[in-house]
């Protein structure tokens, strides 16, 4: 039997760049939660004794603090640096994006609208950057209050929908002379959603890894059952039935955003060892 | 009896403007009809001695040529002036707007793309102030089979309607990484329905000014009427009729976009004649 990765799945570049950055930087700690994975962090912290800080000032001179990819606010980087912190950033490249956007739109006197949680650390990390200041929104109804100038500038937190940002863009372009429009939504989730859709096609057996309550592992599975009827929605490899795999020439592999590579080759593993 | 013009009506502002650069320019041609009013441009001809001349090369050195309203090709303009024509622009300034915008976008390598009708005089103006060139569409369908780069500039012809400029924008903002989007419409006819509104519901007879046939003025004739019962649609004064003015104490007035001020000037005289 052949075992297909999707071509996307599991987690993000930014997300897989972020731990490769902290199993090769031994002996330091993030600040903050390195990603949303506290199995993953677990792990890290036991391998590779990566710690976890969460107030910024408990680092002292001559430590390493690495940048979680949600990235930092502007001040508490320099304050790092100022410190004699070693800093080494594991901002997905994603984010470091609309951070260097919000800087030059602000500085270029454009009114810097982004749409995301204002209390997400990404967001607090964006806004940051905006030199003259970045009002944040999270629906079309916060707008109405609101007056800016006649250049704008808008920005979105990387997670969020396409069609709930259009709905903040078709907003405010009427509205204002100029509306600059950043897409600065990563799409990841997406191409994670299409590469199930081709490879649940060509395949008789389809396990989709990730926990029960993940809202787009579950996506993904349901993209994938309407495909192949021989679809299975697992956490780990304790989970694999070897029947499964009885008379199936072609087995596809994929994972929720939230699963970690190694979970997924442990199952790969087990699944190999039941049909042989 | 108050006779009282609406906030906003008739020519529009760059109508008028252009209208009095030709008034001040008598021995002078206009290259392509200055606006969209045959009667008005034979006015300009018999009293003011502003011809109309098709091709621009008929012009001869010491020549006066006025620029329309609705611009000029970049290169028309630039032979012009190299063949020692004086030329007078009379380009209403809305659309020498987009004609920077189109320009300095091209020379930023934006891909432009422009939202108009190809063959109206002012879209063939604002294209070809796209140094590096520029696609004109009328609908998204015609943007399913085109490939851009990341950084689109996003212009629209100044007549166009707002909500087929959105679609256009939804379209490319979620698929492009920058979608810088101009907003160029004119929104002159938006005024005159407003003022029009704001009128018709303090006057207690309505007078409305343009063609019969004219889509515009119909549409301030519905306003006016929804708020005053006695609204009156005329195409000029030899339609008044003095009845409608008996025991009225506040008359408005108004007009399509197509009328010239002196048929608005001889409605009033003959309303003040006919309640005298």
């Amino acid at each position: 039997m052949k075992i297909e990765l999707a071509e996307n799945y599991g987690f993000c570049f930014g997300v897989k760049r972020a731990i490769k950055i902290a199993e090769e930087n031994t002996n330091a700690a993030t600040y903050g939660p390195l990603i949303h994975n506290s199995k993953e962090i677990a792990r890290l912290d036991k391998d590779f004794k990566v710690g976890l800080v969460e107030d910024f000032q408990t680092f002292k001179p001559g430590d390493k603090a690495i940048v979680r990819t949600h990235g930092i606010v502007k001040d508490e980087l320099a304050q790092l640096k100022e410190n004699g912190i070693e800093v080494v950033d594991a901002t997905c490249p994603f984010v470091t994006k609309p951070q260097e956007i919000a800087q030059e739109m602000s500085e270029k006197g454009y009114d810097v609208v982004i749409f995301g949680d204002e209390s997400h650390p990404e967001i607090k990390g964006v806004k940051s950057y905006a030199t003259h200041g970045a009002t944040v929104v999270t629906s079309v109804e916060e707008l109405h209050d609101l007056k800016f100038h006649e250049r704008i500038a808008l920005i979105a937190q990387t997670t969020r929908k396409v069609e709930d940002y259009m709905e903040i863009a078709n907003y405010l372009i009427p509205r204002h002379k100029e509306v600059r429009i950043f897409n600065t939504i990563c799409n990841a989730t997406f191409e994670n959603q299409e590469a199930v859709r081709k490879l649940s096609k060509k395949a008789d057996v389809m396990i989709i890894i990730g926990g029960k309550n993940s809202s787009n592992t579950k996506q993904l599975f349901n993209i994938s059952y309407e495909n192949c009827p021989n679809s299975y929605h697992i956490e780990d490899e304790n989970e694999l039935e070897s029947e499964w795999f009885l008379n199936k020439k072609h087995c596809g592999v994929t994972a929720g955003a939230s699963t970690p590579d190694w979970i997924i080759q442990n199952v790969i593993n087990s699944i190999e060892k039941s049909i042989n």
